[in-house]
C-alpha cells in the first residue's frame, strides 16, 4: 500500500502506534495489519530495535529508518518508533464475558480500560455509538498496545448488541444500582456483560431494567468514580 | 495579594483551578487559600455562576469578570472559570489510614488517585520525593478538585515518612508481592498504609521487607496495571 504520511484523522483508513511498547504489541498481535514500521535514527535502545526488526523480518513487513516520517507523526520528542497499520473490524466472541461501553468519549479512559480488561482476561469489548475513535493513536498509546489483543465491536445501540450477545447475565453499573458490587452474586460458568455509561452522564435509568444493576459504593465527597476506575474495580471483583 | 497573572510554573507560590467543578471544590474546601476568582464573560451556566459568587461573597473573596485573565490561563476553550489560590502544606493525620506514593510522576494519575482516595474515604496521602507537582492545575483538574479535601504531605524518603507514621500495618504493592490482594487479611480497627511505586519502575525490592507485600493478580498479557488503577482496586478492597 502506498501511503502519503499524514497526522492521524478519524476518517483515515489507517492509524499508527507511537513508541516502542505499542509498536511491539502491534507486531506481535496483529502483524497482518501492519503496513510499515518507521524507526527514527536517534532510537538508542538496541534491544527494542532488534525485537522490532526481527518481528518485521519474520512477517515480511517493511521497516525503514526515517527521521522525517517519525517526526511528522509523533507528538512527543521521546518517540522513536511508529507502526502504521490498517484499521480493522472485530467481532465479539459470543461464548465469553463482555464489557459494554455505552458512548465512551475520553481517549485516555478508553485506552486504560482496554489495558485493564486485557490484564483481567476479558478480551471482548462492545462499544455503543456514538463513541470515541478507539483507533486514535492516543487511545492505542493509553492502552499500551493492549488494544491489539482485544476484540472490539461497535453497535449503533444497545438493542443491536443484545441481538448477538447470546445467553448471559447483564450487569449495568449505575450510581443508583440496586446492589453493591461486593454483595453482587457472581455466578461461575455463566457469561456476563458489565455495562458502563458515558463519563459525564452515566447510563440512562432504563438500563436498570436490562439486568442486575450494580453500584460501586463510594463516599458522597466525590461526584463519581472515574469511568476507567469503575471498570477496573468491577473487573477485579468479577474475575478474582 | 497583588499578583501578575502568569501561566503556571512549579516554582510559583500560587496555582489555580481550571473550570467550574474544581473551582467550586476549592471554594468549598479551602476558601482561606483562595486569592481571587476570575469569571469569563461568556460563562453561560447561571447556576454555577451563582454558586461561585455566593461562595466568594460568604468568604470575602474577590470575584472578577475578566476575559483576558481567563483566556491567559486556560488551556481549553470550554473553561470559563479560574480560581487563584496560594499553595499550602498539609500534615498527615497519624491516627488514620494512609496511601503512600513513592515517586509518582504522572499528573493524570496523581489527580485520579486523589479523586479515588477521597471517594473511598482515605484523606491522608504521603508522597515520597522526587514526585510530580501536585498543585499543577492539570493535577487539580484530573482530581476534579478532590485534592482540596486531601491532606498531602511530602517526604524526602520512606524512612522520614515512617518516623511520623505511628503504629500501623504497611502493605507495599509489588508485582512480586507475597500474597494476592483478595487473600490479604485486612485487620479491622488497625491503621494501614498502602504503598505504591513509580509508574515505570514500581517499588524497589527492599520494600518487601517493610511490611506485608501484596500483588494484584493479572494476566501476563499486560506488563502491569496502570498506577491509578492499582491504587483504586486496592482502595476498593481495603475499604469495602
Amino acid at each position: 500500500m502506498d501511503i502519503q504520511i499524514k497526522k492521524y484523522q478519524g476518517k483515515m483508513e489507517y492509524s499508527y502506534t507511537l513508541g516502542a511498547f505499542p509498536t511491539i504489541e502491534l507486531l506481535k498481535n496483529k502483524p497482518e495489519k501492519v503496513i510499515k514500521v518507521y524507526i527514527h535514527p536517534d532510537m538508542d535502545s538496541v534491544s527494542q530495535k532488534e525485537i522490532v526488526e526481527g518481528l518485521c523480518k519474520k512477517n515480511n513487513i517493511p521497516c525503514e529508518v526515517s527521521k522525517k516520517n517519525v517526526e511528522k507523526l509523533r507528538d512527543k520528542e521521546n518517540c522513536f518508533l511508529i507502526g502504521l497499520f490498517e484499521k480493522y473490524e472485530d467481532s465479539l466472541e459470543q461464548d465469553a464475558p463482555h464489557i459494554v461501553l455505552v458512548n465512551p468519549s475520553d481517549m485516555g479512559n478508553m485506552g486504560t480500560i482496554l489495558r485493564t480488561a486485557i490484564g483481567f482476561g476479558i478480551k471482548n469489548i462492545a462499544v455503543i455509538e456514538p463513541c470515541v475513535d478507539y483507533f486514535n493513536p492516543k487511545v492505542v498509546r493509553a492502552s499500551m498496545g493492549a488494544c491489539f489483543q482485544a476484540n472490539i465491536q461497535r453497535f449503533p445501540d444497545f438493542a443491536s448488541y443484545k441481538k448477538i450477545a447470546g445467553t448471559r447475565i447483564i450487569y449495568p453499573f449505575m450510581l443508583k444500582g440496586a446492589i453493591d458490587l461486593q454483595e453482587c452474586p457472581i455466578e461461575k460458568n455463566t457469561n456476563f456483560s458489565l455495562v458502563f455509561g458515558n463519563e459525564a452522564t452515566g447510563l440512562p435509568d432504563w438500563y436498570a431494567e436490562e439486568g442486575q444493576s450494580v453500584r460501586i459504593r463510594h463516599e458522597n465527597t466525590i461526584d463519581s468514580l472515574n469511568l476507567s476506575m469503575a471498570v477496573g474495580i468491577a473487573l477485579y471483583e468479577f474475575t478474582k
